[in-house]
């Protein structure tokens, strides 16, 4: 079915149910950022296949919010689907909920599924739509009524992460987790995020492709945890470690009712921006909510020790495969063919030969040329570039590690480039080490710190339109709250925490010319204590991605004497740690590649 | 009678109206940051005499909160006089309200005057007290009725700012104002500190010390304004053109009772933050309140092409005064006696020299040697130094003229400096540049690029206990919202508004070593569009400051080549600006000073 097609079948269904205007989210019931295929409705209806945006369905509209990352993509995927492209964040747009509410009359109806909505984004529309009296349908899916050959719900095995890599027992953690509800005068908190669940229990499974997660809720409180989840997914060693602890696994979608029936006495925490709206709406009215950020989203950003002593282990298999990587594509490209697609297959295939790769963390990003200046690109048989010994090459990419996952940036200059294109990698460059020197005092933020890698293009006048850096998760989501680079503040994003000792965070600034190139250099930071003193605790950051900036690409007369000297020192770093597992060829041009200048 | 005396006075008259704590802020009627002689109680009952601060007496404690710019300067003050200093911001310090909140017992009473705090703050302290059922009884002036030879209210004459020093008649800014009352739905709108009413209606007054402002109110009603002022402080002339254009004036006290009287189908549109508690309180519970920013806010402090024109006028004229000072300071050091308080009045009299010269904007600071880290220190007779020929001289100045109002710091090197000192005072150069080097989206707030800053400062662990920036009135306040640069957020500072046009920001990062040596360099910026592109619009700063930076503190070997090529181009624009109003001696002393290093 086209998309048109499927959006008049939409329509009809809207007509029959009488609803005006149908919200379809990018989301799962877990306000995942990514979804299994189950859940991929707004793909469906759209075409747009980016990780984030929303559909709006009136009777003779149909508008597709995304962000900066999306609009190249977006633009070209939307082309003659009768979709509109709302560009998010530009002057003059309306926000989806701004759009909703001028676009729907008095007494209207508006529909969504509300398991895809966080039940703060349910409430804020509720309370913007009183005023035109519009009814909220939340209830029905309507795309499921026009989606005929949905996939089935994920049926993957999840599987335990030992205590070895996670540093710390499942049992360990709900007890800090008692803690906080104990701090907060609760007796029961609602966990629904997979990536909370998945931390809290030490679970991984396989239910959402390149994030190793497990659909599951789970429900603690002060004497007894509940796991919400298919048991089949589960094998008896898991299952009787969970037993002992006092956990009782119920089915998946028992939760809803679960909560329905919850004493009028109990004192419910949970987080209006991860619970999703129907659930919050099952919890009876009289039952005293309270609302705050689940903890265990500050506690699983705060690696502990063995975690960053693995993440960091894992960067170093990560760099041995990149770098690898880095050497057959400049010494292969003019002489045998390659492209994007069999670059990336490449990559692969050297990720796996480190010991404890499970999986990539996210769809390779394997762009050329003009492809690259698309942020989150993702080539397709159609799409694929030839790489010639020409221009750039951008790849982006990670792999989930039993010790970590990763995620680095890497511009391959693959033969002379003109001074523009040299002047703007060199720029993105210093922009990204700018901010790995940062010392700050304890208290600061993402908004803080951003300008350090945004300045050398903002000294230009050129920005990138999208956030400097995100957390990462361990084997878990590859963005992850709370703390994240970007210099505005948008409170869905959850990234303005302020920066813990142990949280891991990509800082990767870019430059992206639509239509002719694309650059962006990323390496992961660990945040760790410095001196602490009269003035406060000073904090700063420690670079574990390890494998070189291509120095073909550096103008070394745009840098300060401060930046070379980081640049060498962070090459040799590479060279050092990398080289013992290299052959005596790639030694030998690592050795130049990581030379001083 | 000493300050235990006082101390002891005020808790009689508190035992005898059986207030539990009182509380005495620095503020007068109008929120205003400094205040007159008849306002100053907390000084009156504390002895600190700090610009900031608030004093909390009970009835066997007397606490003071000040911030980081004073803790020197209080712990030197309140020795002796029972009253213990809470420094703000320090880690494990309760705030006021936390330390009246824990210390109340059920059913207490807790005093203040309420005209002396702002609504927002009375609002949430009763908020905060709820749950303790504390009374709070603020229609008495305490401090007053122990107060003796308390001074007068001001009587000093206003006098009108001609709009060609304006740029823009008050019917013009009242019709603004009238705009925003419209877009909000209001009928009328009452302003309350006394720079914006000074700003509204082009006057100014004497009744604060440096602040050129006059003890009024003023209530807009769409078709009517209500100045409620000391009618004797105005001259006919002035009083003719306020009849002519509908302004009706009314005493200064009367304004409690008008607001007591408005009608119940009134909607008023008011600041929380800035009509005081009393006032607040005095509005009848059913007339709808519309509670905003009040429009004069950003109004004033984005100055028009006038004011700009005229402020770059205002600053060549300090400039001059200030190079000639820097000239005589150099050169009779070691010959001629100079203290701290002889050379605060050599820069008077330079300035006095200038057309237009109104007053000071700020007590002086001139502090010598380890005088310097106390951030406002003010030199009196008993702490006058002698300035000799080392060490350093930190001179934080300004003047109000009709063309606008200045504020600059600089520090002088008079004799052989150590490395430290000459690295310290290389470091608040950097960061003083770097930030007027900085180049950056519109929408960007003081939080994004304070560590531009303060970053030469934190790469040494090394912090000041301060902003970075304020806004700086028109011939009005020195400190002046909503704009300014400051890491953290403070929402009482209302210094977070994006940069606009027009806005005129101070830039002062410094090194405070308590005992030791203070370091302040502080130029005056003007935000001013740069180029618009598919990005969006960028922005920078002027720096409208022209004094050379004392070179014989600089270290050239500890900056970039962009640091460099900046002073350098800042000095030479200083010779060029200010040489012609020299002598040729001073011309050729100034000639060495501003060489390119």
């Amino acid at each position: 079915m086209s998309i048109p097609n499927r959006l008049s079948a939409l329509r009809k269904i809207m007509e029959e149910k009488n609803v005006d205007a149908y919200i379809i989210p990018s989301a799962d019931n877990h306000q995942s950022e990514y979804v299994g295929e189950y859940f991929k409705a707004r793909k469906f209806i759209s075409g747009f296949t980016g990780s984030a945006g929303t559909v709006v369905v009136t009777k003779e509209e149909a508008g597709l919010w995304t962000d900066g990352r999306y609009f190249i993509q977006a633009e070209a995927q939307l082309a003659g689907s009768g979709i509109e492209l709302f560009k998010m964040g530009e002057e003059g747009v309306p926000s989806v909920d701004e759009f909703v509410v001028n676009h729907l009359s008095q007494n209207s109806v508006l529909g969504f599924d509300g398991r895809l909505m966080a039940a703060g984004e349910g409430l804020d529309l509720e309370r913007q739509l009183k005023k035109k009296n519009v009814i909220i349908k939340c209830d029905e899916d309507l795309v499921d009524m026009v989606w005929e050959d949905r996939p089935a719900l994920s049926e993957e095995k999840a599987f335990e992460l030992n205590v070895k890599y996670a540093g710390e027992t499942f049992e360990s953690k709900i007890n800090r987790i008692r803690e906080v509800m104990k701090e907060n005068n609760a007796t029961m908190h609602v966990v629904t995020t997979l990536d909370e669940v998945a931390w809290i229990f030490n679970i991984r499974g396989n239910d959402v492709t390149y994030t190793p997660v497990v659909l599951a809720y789970a429900v603690i409180t002060s004497d007894k945890t509940y796991l919400f989840i298919d048991e089949n997914k589960l094998d008896e060693d898991v299952l009787s470690k969970f037993v002992k602890a006092n956990v009782e696994i119920k089915p998946y979608n028992d939760i809803y009712e679960f909560v329905k029936n919850v004493d009028a006495d109990e004192r419910i925490m949970l987080d209006t921006e991860r619970v999703n709206y129907s659930l919050y709406n099952n919890v009876p009215a009289q039952v005293n909510k309270i609302e705050i950020e689940n903890p265990a989203v500050l506690m699983k950003a705060i690696k502990n020790e063995t975690e960053v002593k693995n993440i960091k282990n894992a960067y170093i298999k990560d760099g041995i495969a990149c770098t690898k990587f880095m050497y057959w594509l400049k010494n292969n490209v003019g002489k045998t063919k390659i492209t994007e697609l069999t670059a990336s297959e490449e990559l692969l295939k050297l990720r796996k030969q480190q010991e404890g790769f499970v999986d990539l963390s996210f769809e390779t990003i394997a762009g050329y040329k003009e492809h690259a200046a698309m942020m989150h690109y993702a080539a397709t048989e159609e799409s694929d570039y030839e790489v010639k010994a020409e221009h750039m090459f951008l790849v982006d990419s990670g792999g989930h590690y039993y010790e970590g996952s990763t995620d680095i940036t890497r511009t391959y200059i693959l033969g002379e480039i003109n001074d523009e294109l040299k002047t703007h990698f060199t720029a993105v460059a210093r922009g990204m080490m700018n901010l790995s020197m940062a010392k700050f005092l304890h208290g600061c933020r993402g908004y803080n710190l951003d300008i350090l890698a945004r300045g050398p293009m903002w000294d230009m006048g050129i920005d990138y339109k999208c956030g400097t850096g995100h957390g990462v998760g361990y084997m878990l989501s590859i963005h992850e709250g709370p703390a994240g680079f970007r210099w505005y503040i948008v409170p869905s994003k959850h990234e303005t925490a302020p920066f813990e000792e142990g949280m891991v965070i990509t800082n990767e600034p870019g430059i992206y010319v639509e239509g002719s190139h694309g650059i962006r250099i990323e390496n992961q930071l660990v945040v760790k204590k410095a001196e602490k003193n009269l003035n406060g605790q000073f904090m700063e950051f420690d670079a574990i991605t390890m494998s070189p900036i291509d120095l073909d690409g550096i103008n070394p007369d745009l840098m300060t004497q401060r930046e070379k000297y980081y640049l060498n020192n962070y090459h040799k770093n590479v060279y050092d740690t990398i080289s013992p597992y290299l052959s005596d060829e790639e030694k030998d041009w690592l050795k130049e590649y990581t030379r001083a200048i």
